[in-house]
């Protein structure tokens, strides 16, 4: 069979990863379709070796594409996913809109492919960037040994705030080289040369809207008995989000027993040697497909404790590669019925 | 009365740090000696308005002073503070050399000011960098409501390794500007936008050296039942170190009780205001005295749990002011009688 798709979004840095995914996993699309706003129409997009001109997405036929990539905000989510999902196509969307509705399922295919069964709407959430690894490196762990309570502090990669404030950390770069005045537009402070403890929106109770994301998230993909509490901070790198881990399971998780249970899972690699300085850092993990985990310790200070540090492309498995794992099990389990 | 006073080390980040703060906290100090090594002597380094010569180290008469201040490596430190203490003058190190002899008092003077009573040696120690900022937050929690367990994850500044290692973020980041190659000497990855999750060395089990200091010294300087697991990591930005703290009570600590408490604590400055995006981060708190206290916040998943964000001068708290806060306790508690 193959897909007629579409990527609603296709100029801005998560969409542009999309294209790419697609292209080099091989996705069985007969069609591919890059959708921008009105500015960008015309835009040139990669699509492997292929280039693709930006179509205006409100004048778009959406009846005659089976799947779209949504790689836009909530707002225009909440706007158009509706009626793409109407037009007769599935939709899995990127945004935060509708991950927390009960008739929409929020998948990750390591963690809860089977998720995939229910979706009265057509509409399928792709997780938070900071959930979707760290999910991925949890299941086979919640599997073994049920976990009670995960505390985690992040360091988080500019792009999961998108293409303007990866310039925004370039600009106030070269600036501070070149003695420019720091200007700031996409972030509460200066970001260069600095960590901010603050992304997304704060809530009630002083958590940010991230870091609730991230409690909220893990519980519906993975198990609503999970306590989870997150500090996230953003941090002067590009691409790649880290995330410290601490976690206290039921039963028994020694490091020992975690690493040899974690190479043998899904969508991860484990890179965990002290002797030999193996672990990944951010700039390490751009452009894969892995969650990489490294530094697993036991943390004798609780029972059953571990800790580990998970680093994974967040373009990638925490948002774009997501979206495609998620258009692969629709395909795998013939949920899209299309243009065969 | 007056302190004649010499400080070990006057050309590196802590040393200059030294300098600045006994002048601008007005230290009774008479006499005031920069020390270097060979190739150091003569270089000019600020003492206030004046300009202090390098002294060669190696043939410094200690008798002439009765305090020093040792801002050098370890090494150095177990082969000269034996000597000094022997020649009759007071030192105070900022080397990891001998914190954990139990002959040797380790202070923070807002949190164990007492231990100054016992120092058979006459070598104080002064703690680590993330251990001090921690603990002056910690102290008076734990006052009130009993630590039982601390997860901390720190983001630190690379001025904690040094002027080479500031060096070196400098260089790659100007670097990837101009399409040079990322070379490494100081560090193990590339720290120009990326983030390491390794500080000192590897021990058995796992830990760094940094992590397991972060423990051990808390547990000395604040209470040895105190549970601490640390993950610590290197984060591209200069100076400042900040550390996200959860922390279990054995009592009830609601957020709104600790800021409230936080407020009154020496040595803090609570800045916590989610409405105002008022928090502070570590290009805020360059040059500063106080260790800063932000984003306060309850922790469900644990009893007694909490949140918050700390954030101070790693060559200050971390290093410089702390050791000149030590002195000061000596001059307070005439410990040092000297050339009054």
């Amino acid at each position: 069979m193959s897909v007629r798709v579409a990527v609603f979004g296709a100029t801005g840095v998560v969409g542009k990863e999309m294209l790419a995914i697609l292209e080099e996993r091989m996705f069985p699309a007969s069609d591919v379709h890059a959708l921008a706003s009105r500015r960008s129409i015309g835009v040139e997009v990669s699509y492997g070796d292929r280039t693709l001109k930006c179509a205006d997405l409100e004048n778009f036929d959406f009846s005659k594409v089976d799947l779209v990539l949504m790689a836009a905000g909530a707002d225009a989510a909440r706007e158009w996913a509706p009626k793409i999902a109407a037009a007769g196509a599935v939709v899995i969307d990127n945004s935060s809109a509708f991950r927390m509705d009960d008739d929409v399922p929020l998948i990750v295919p390591e963690v809860n492919p089977d998720a995939i069964d229910a979706m009265p709407r057509n509409i399928i959430a792709n997780p938070n960037c900071s959930t979707a690894q760290l999910v991925v490196a949890l299941k086979p762990l919640h599997d073994r040994a049920i976990i009670k309570r995960v505390v985690v502090s992040t360091y988080q990669s500019v792009s999961g705030a998108g293409k303007d404030a990866m310039d925004e950390l370039w600009t106030q770069t070269r600036g501070i080289f070149v003695n420019d005045p720091v200007t700031k537009e996409q972030f509460t402070r200066q970001i260069a040369f600095n960590v901010i403890p603050h992304i997304d929106v704060f809530m009630k109770g002083g958590d940010t809207k991230e870091e609730w994301k991230m409690t909220v998230e893990t519980q519906k993909i993975l198990d609503p008995a999970i306590k989870l509490t997150a500090t996230c901070v953003r941090v002067p790198t590009f691409v790649g989000h880290a995330e410290a881990v601490n976690v206290e399971f039921a039963q028994p998780m020694p490091a020992k027993e975690a690493r040899a249970l974690l190479r043998e899972s899904p969508g991860l690699m484990v890179v965990d040697n002290p002797d030999e300085d193996a672990y990944v850092t951010p700039v390490e993990c751009v452009g894969e497909f892995a969650t990489f985990v490294s530094r697993l310790r036991d943390d004798p200070t609780v029972e059953n404790g571990l800790n580990f540090w998970c680093v994974s492309d967040n373009l990638r498995k925490g948002a774009a590669l997501n979206a495609v794992q998620i258009a692969e099990l629709l395909v795998n389990r013939g949920v899209l019925k299309s243009a065969a």
